[in-house]
């Protein structure tokens, strides 16, 4: 059932590349609120994946850019505009990579043109895309931007690489665009936090299922999957929530403010016994 | 325009006192958007307000409780429930007061009966209100309760004295509550960290309008008000941000993540020179 | 081999039961490195402890004194500094105790007279004597205080109870408080976040093994132990750290800002299949 | 008074550009604190600055790196290694230039070659380094590893432009590897959040004069001096703080844990009533 938050409203979504994509949910469910938008991603990951399927379904367009490349930007944003019949009032940005992930290089033995790339495409690309929009005026007063985080911001966890140094410095830009963007025109700019999601991007991390099921069995709701994130962008990109900014949202059934739950102890105690020697 | 985000939801609103308190304005988007409710204060509280006009224009229920006195929450709660012919969807916990504030004890001349009171109504209220719903099994799955919290729990703010310990500890039983509710019931529970915003209880901290104008231009978006607060209160309680709990979600146009803003060094600065001796 | 950090300070010690006590290996490595002090407990703790062997050994003074009471603090303040012949340079607060926990009411049926004890007894006495030394102006400028917490203030940890939210309201008492004593008399107050750790009063919460276990696993240096902690706490009372203050500083291994580790995972992980149906 | 706090460690300093840097003063109390030290810095910030001045007092030795250079660094720590015959038990990082603050480009129009550099040179410089050492085991057991940050990385300041965004980077890193040097080799890598300093690199930032004033009254015990800092630094190289890891740790007189402190908001209100226009 559509509550029309999105009636009349125009987007831009960064990052569907397959229906696993949470960006691909937000599209589905933005589609359904009323809003129309513009798809957008690597011409590579347009081939490897079935975002003109997406587009047919939700009645959008499909601009390819690269969104590191801040020409590719400038005329993503003014064709989408010029399709769309009007400035953004969203955007999504749901963009992450690490070739040192890929590439099976740990933390301790990172090629550094690598991490250049991991942070290029995970994190200054959000810079890009809001400093385009910025100069070319391309987002209209009260809009949204959202971007997607992992709590692997704030802390460590086991086999995530440099992509948690990537979403520190997603979350930092966040904060220090939405500062000015707020300021002179009243856009808001927030990330938001998701638990593990079973996405294509996701499942290239080391020891993917073991963490899902740990950051299920910690959380007491149990892990939010891409159609509840794409739920909550829906209400982020309303009026509704017009004057949170600067914020990372948690949205993970309570996986940040856990340190111990009982079900995931469970799982825990069984083993220690017989793991006295577990390294 | 409503968007029937809480329709057929049935709620319970603590702290509606008059049309300048943010329970007020949940109460009548609430209406709104399609729920039912029982508004609930203390007796004294309701002779002072003006509650009964809010119920006749949202055709709410008005039941009075003392939300410290576990009885009376017990009476609220069954009788809510039987007014409105089931369960709980949501809860609203709006309700704050400092004697030591009031009868203007500083924080370093504590009268500590006063201390206790401070926490008993404006903290230890929802741990009752929570318990005896738990015990009663009021609340429907997948429920959602919020309570309105301050940065004061966080930052410490000159005047604001013993609410700050009192939203601290509010925050806290959000957090340890939300565990237990989240893992048994899929019952959510946050709180909302809103703006300094003027109504009746805020207005009696001391330098209130000063802090309103810093809070103000500090915030990139300025300062939320009462009716956004609302806004964003119905998408916490409607079916679309089922995962997000144990949250402490900031409402306040960016204050939060500010260090310092242009607008409010513009002030700061303006006659430094003459203020050398300022203590 | 002493460094003389506290070399002619004077303190105050709070929480000293026996030789397994954190505040009793505060007081060991305290008078190594030069302080003399105050050791306080309640009658009761005193007799079911073996304080006169610490006081002994440390050329120290003991002086009975239930911290939730104004009275006798202000007794044992004025007691203390006559005895000290002088001011205190440092306070140690390390007391807790959850009526609850003891009584085996869980966080879903709390005894709200026991409730109030915990808050009374493990952070509301934090602010009396503050408040105490503050009006007796007892405490000398540059003065450090420090009370211990634990990350149950921030995160839910299945069987903590009600001593999560206690510690919360310990660690707002420490900022707000640390505003006021800092501005005036240049006192600074902290609180440390300590690993588990098995003294006394850590062994009474449930399951507190399997925490240990996890915690330490979680930890990339492991858990701190309570002679660790004496050592923090001594930096922390030395001239060298006078500008930290309103903090909660985490002396923990590094559990705070984990996530996830390979050790502990290494256990959780050993047999999850055999695991699919616990709870 | 010297405490013998680093007698027989081995360190190794960046960042000692002249006697207001805050290395500078690291360098002279590890040195009187007993430790022998290689200071470091690049060929251009030794021409600008006195760096031999303080070799020549402090017993240590000079060699020039460019730490975003992964073969200078190499050979840095090599030869460090054999002139302090040993590896190193401490390290400071205290390292950051934006050539968008520089050439006065704001963050609405950053030039992304000048952040890649900021980012190189203030944060990747810190894995580079760590990972260097990692590599070539240079840092012994329980050593510490320290870099200098702002609060900045948490909160938007007006006119600190990208080098926000740096110091979330940096602090991110910090945790990333500490988790590793931790788990595996008892390293222990931490940030210190500084109050704004009066160093040359301090004075670049936009209106630095106001901020160092509003940070100063906010702070319940004033802004933190340099040697203040150095302070702190050497019991977070000490042996007394082993078990603090993957922390950020403000040494700030409190700045960070304030809302609004009563002298700040002196000036504020002053100057609001003339001050209706501001912008």
């Amino acid at each position: 059932m559509s509550h029309n938050l999105l009636k009349g409203k125009r987007g831009l979504i960064f990052g569907a590349l397959n229906e696993s994509s949470i960006a691909w949910k937000v599209a589905e469910l933005a589609h359904e609120e009323g809003a129309t938008f513009v798809l957008t991603n690597t011409p590579v990951a347009m081939r490897m994946g079935t975002i003109d399927e997406l587009a047919a379904r939700t009645g959008s367009f499909v601009i390819p850019a690269d969104a590191t490349n801040v020409a590719d930007l400038e005329r993503l944003v003014k064709e989408g505009m010029e399709k769309l019949g009007g400035k953004f009032d969203f955007v999504l940005h749901s963009i992450g990579m690490s070739p040192n992930v890929r590439k099976g290089r740990t933390y301790d033995d990172l090629d550094y043109d690598y991490l250049d790339k991991t942070l290029d495409i995970s994190a200054i690309s959000f810079h890009k895309i809001l400093q385009v929009c910025w100069k070319l005026d391309a987002i209209n007063e009260w809009g949204s931007v959202l971007a997607l985080s992992y709590i692997a911001a704030q802390r460590t966890l086991y086999g995530y690489n440099d992509m948690a140094d990537a979403k520190a410095l997603l979350e930092s830009i966040a904060r220090s665009f939405g500062y000015i963007y707020g300021r002179e025109r009243q856009v808001r700019i927030n990330t938001i936090s998701q638990s593990p999601t079973m996405t294509t991007a996701g499942s290239g991390v080391m020891g993917f299922d073991a963490l899902l099921d740990f950051a299920d069995r910690m959380s007491p709701l149990g892990n939010a999957s891409a159609d509840e994130c794409a739920s909550f962008c829906v209400t982020m990109f309303s009026d509704l929530t017009r004057k949170i900014t600067m914020q990372n949202l948690f949205h993970d059934g309570g996986f940040s403010n856990m340190g111990m739950s009982n079900r995931a102890m469970a799982v825990y105690n069984k083993n220690l016994e017989e793991c006295k020697d577990c390294k």
